[in-house]
């Protein structure tokens, strides 16, 4: 028996969400009956995090305790081979005995996708969320760099557990313009609950010149819990990658 | 009564193609059952072509008579209000009274996608193809200079009527690379049935040096119906824009 670590990516669309709920179709779900299908006994499969329903992911990190006679490399083929159509494993390789891959996770990056258009684009909104009237960059940009450092979420979101901390670190906050496409990236030590889509939504008024830049500014300074009501729709966002130390 | 273009986009994952069919959900299906909503009442929607099932677009042209009061932004407003999710008008004007999308094209342009992985990737294979060995961009650029200009394209599809004509004029023919995925951009006045997906599956195998390029001036030199076998999958191609003479 060894735990491996696998590397998951997965079309949100028709998922509820990373974790295991007791109705609902999740990846959690989908990853654990593949593994009993290779055999494994487990109660619960580990993962780097809950994500929302719709919310997809390229870096999602899951591990598991498997007794498993040949290569990680086959591994990795197999779980492709059960694994349903909107999911699929990107690499396996052993882990650590203790390896957990949200305790020991220290940082996590998301990807938030949109585009500026008047009308429905479904090519294009499987994957981003289509705003209108059009954001401009620099002030969402100017509001982002606000996010850098050590700052208390309060405004953005709510601690897993109620009533703990919601300090966290932001390492990374910045967009990018293609044409009618913005990409915002957004890497911290941890989030809050809906953090990244409660922040992104802040930011889509500051681009759309409803707000200032400075409310940011002001709510990291001031917290106020509840303020920011607004959520941006869970299939522009993409959890990208989830770091660890070294060793891992 | 007037005659209206509109522009279509569609995720082609959910239907049948563009062309209505005694069976299945198409593009021109759910066009009629919305533009009935508005008080149509004829018996067929025209367009460009029909696009095969599982293929996408981002510039299929319809065309339809019908007495609106209102102006085409209006219709386009009400269209994309009845249309499903997955399909979407991008811009609708008035045409003139007997213009017709397929007959009066005088060119029609589409993009194939795919991206070089060992392992599936669920968040890019709705819209590429994915293909492993890895392609190389030198061959396959190389034999697609050799579909310019005029040609006989019969080793590459059918025409629309059994003995028809198969010379078709290539305009553009060429792959754009970003990392490991591939686009490429092929426009012709016209097109075989199954022209590209035969045309992108054989450039696959140049690209992969299971063949050389030499094969496309070969096929080109000397029809030989039949011979190209393989189908790029569907979900690749996206037909992206049709063109007409300036009046329309």
């Amino acid at each position: 028996m060894a735990r491996y670590q696998v590397i998951l990516a997965y079309d949100g669309t028709q998922f509820k969400g990373m974790q295991r709920q007791a109705r609902g179709r999740t990846v959690q779900g989908v990853l654990e009956e593949a593994l009993r299908q290779l055999g494994w006994q487990g109660r619960s499969a580990l993962s780097a995090g809950r994500t929302d329903a719709g919310v997809h992911a390229s870096g999602q990190v899951a591990a598991f305790d498997l007794d498993w006679r040949h290569t990680p490399e086959d591994l990795l083929k197999a779980l492709n081979a059960l694994l349903p159509e909107d999911a699929a494993a990107r690499a396996v390789k052993a882990a650590t005995p203790k390896f957990h891959p949200r305790y020991d996770a220290i940082a996590r990056r998301y990807t938030y996708r949109l585009f500026c258009q008047p009308q429905r684009d479904p090519l294009r909104e499987r994957y981003a969320w289509r705003v209108w009237p059009a954001v401009s960059l620099r002030p969402m940009q100017q509001a982002s760099r606000e996010l850098l450092g050590s700052h208390d979420f309060a405004s953005f979101g709510s601690p897993p557990k109620k009533g703990g901390p919601t300090v966290r670190e932001v390492l990374w906050a910045e967009w990018d313009q293609e044409g009618d496409a913005f990409s915002f990236h957004f890497e911290a030590n941890a989030f809050l609950y809906h953090m990244v889509r409660r922040t992104v939504a802040l930011l889509v008024e500051v681009g759309q010149e409803k707000t200032d830049w400075m409310i940011m500014r002001a709510l990291l300074y001031d917290p106020q819990p509840g303020i920011v009501q607004e959520l941006a729709p869970a299939h522009g966002l993409e959890l990208t990658e989830v770091r660890y130390p070294e060793r891992e």
